[in-house]
């Protein structure tokens, strides 16, 4: 069995979407367990009707934390509330995973101080598991996605040295291959941040580090880990996204427009578009997590709908499977 | 008139290319007439039956840089290659702009040191001008998409006026909205750089300032000018370019395995996916140009065919006619 901690409060839509996400989760996981942190009325009320109340629990929390809140003071003082009581939960572990659509700056903070630091890593990192074309690798990692955006060099070490040893199970690989983001494939490429990392990366022994990698080639599936520091890595993150979402729309509207497609090929073109879409703005994978901290910790889209939230939950539970996080 | 100095023998396809690319540009403006520099035997044979010979002049450069040229000594020892002899011929005012595939580096030293600096820009930027979906804005500047990868925040502020003045005439717009590439749109967002770049910018009274934007809504055509670091504008740049290309040609391929379309349609999406593509890859536009030179100075991909040259020659000529380089 795994069992999750749910943040049943947090995001734009609150039970409808996050309980509902659970349950479709525990419907297809028959290992899967959930306690839902939350208003229990409403929590209640969001329980779909193949919900099993054999493998849930709701438990209370009522304080919300908004992303207006200063996140370090809100997690020390709002006790109550779902991100508070759903972490504690895993650091009693009374859960082996948190999941998460609200205020990622709390889920952050709250995780370091309730859980605790993964001592391998000095500053936490934003991990996406994001989408390729490729049948082979499917999947890459990208570490730092948008946590720490004032990175040292020696953090990118540490990212590629725990990030590759939770690859071979989260990716189903053997010997990641380890890049370096880029904007020139050369070693001497890049501003003196990557120039340094090159080095330190280089001298790794134990990495299967393949050199620099440019943003333009990542979507081919070159690649297990892309590091970068959290603020590059973020750009692009939603470079990727916003130019999926944006030119797949607009080549369905173009093709539209022309008027040479019959109403069933519009048709068919715009499911494959939809498809498409929810697959290269991570939709499909369900959020990111946080490496650095010693249990799986997911955070996932405020705006996300049921689906993705589904999938978060059972990202968490892949995660609490992982060697990295055994034995804490 | 306009007359463009134009490298006949960089990029990775010689005259073939240039030569033929410049001539279709004189073939469709008037009022442009070229200097070719390069290997007089080989600019003939590349020239096309319909370029107009009193148009153009073959002059003499059979030097050649290359990428693994230091960029600075090259332009100071190969004084015969297509390069200096090119930059000079706009530095003693015998051409109004300058146009090469060649070596990006060698072209930005050769500027500075032969055309010299513009006393507004302490360090000379890359612009790229970059298509969107919007009908209304199909493009805009994205300021530096390259070059100064070290950039201090009142750089950005330097690039934000001299290109405010550049924008009205090249995208035909008054007022242009100026925004800052970061990672979140409130102004407490990002690292020390945006947040210092952000109050420089915002404390500008002649600037239409609009605050910071992220990468995912661009395409939307939300912005004239974008301001970032040279790092990370080439990082957003690479991403696009890749997710376009990738995604739009990962879109057909799986129309056409599902096989949901007859032939036709195929051909007409196929025909629309391609279109696509030399939008969002920027070929439609040619290339970028430096801010911080006293004249104009496009640079276009290595790769360029003769189409993306035509509009690298057709940029240079638009740019040659921007108040901003006026009177110099």
């Amino acid at each position: 069995m795994v069992k999750i901690a749910v943040d049943a409060m947090g995001g734009d839509h609150g039970p409808g979407i996050t309980v509902y996400g659970a349950s479709l989760a525990m419907q297809e996981n028959p290992e899967l367990e959930c306690l839902l942190f939350g208003e229990p009325k409403q929590v209640e009320e969001a329980l779909p009707d193949f919900a099993d109340p054999n493998r849930m629990e709701i438990i209370a929390a009522d304080e919300v934390i908004t992303d207006d809140d200063d996140p370090l003071r809100a997690v020390r003082r709002k006790k109550g509330s779902t991100i508070v009581k759903g972490l504690r939960a895993v650091a009693e572990r009374e859960a082996d995973a948190f999941v998460s659509a609200g205020s990622s700056g709390a889920i952050y903070a709250g995780g370091l101080f309730l859980i605790g630091a993964d001592p391998e890593i000095k500053r936490p990192a934003a991990v996406s598991v994001l989408p390729t074309v490729s049948e082979a690798s499917p999947y890459y990692m990208l570490i730092d996605s948008g946590a720490n955006i004032a990175a040292k060099t020696e953090h990118l070490v540490e990212y590629a040295r725990l990030g590759s040893r939770m690859a071979e199970q989260l990716l189903n690989i053997r010997n990641p291959r380890v890049g370096l983001l880029n904007i020139g494939s050369e070693p001497s490429k890049g501003n003196a941040f990557t120039k340094e990392a090159f080095q330190l990366l280089a001298a790794e022994n134990e990495l299967n580090f393949t050199g620099n990698v440019e943003p333009s080639v990542l979507l081919n599936g070159t690649h297990d880990i892309i590091l970068t520091d959290g603020f590059t890595g973020n750009i692009m993150l939603k470079s990727v996204e916003g130019a999926a979402e944006i030119l797949l729309n607009d080549l369905l509207r173009n093709v539209k427009k022309d008027g040479h497609l019959d109403e069933n090929a519009e048709k068919v073109l715009a499911e494959a578009v939809e498809t498409s879409i929810k697959r290269y703005t991570n939709e499909d994978i369900g959020g990111g997590f946080i490496l650095g901290i010693k249990a799986p910790v997911v955070i996932t889209h405020g705006a996300a709908d049921a689906v993705m939230f589904k999938h978060s939950v059972e990202m968490a539970a892949r995660l609490a499977h992982n060697p990295v996080f055994n034995g804490r």
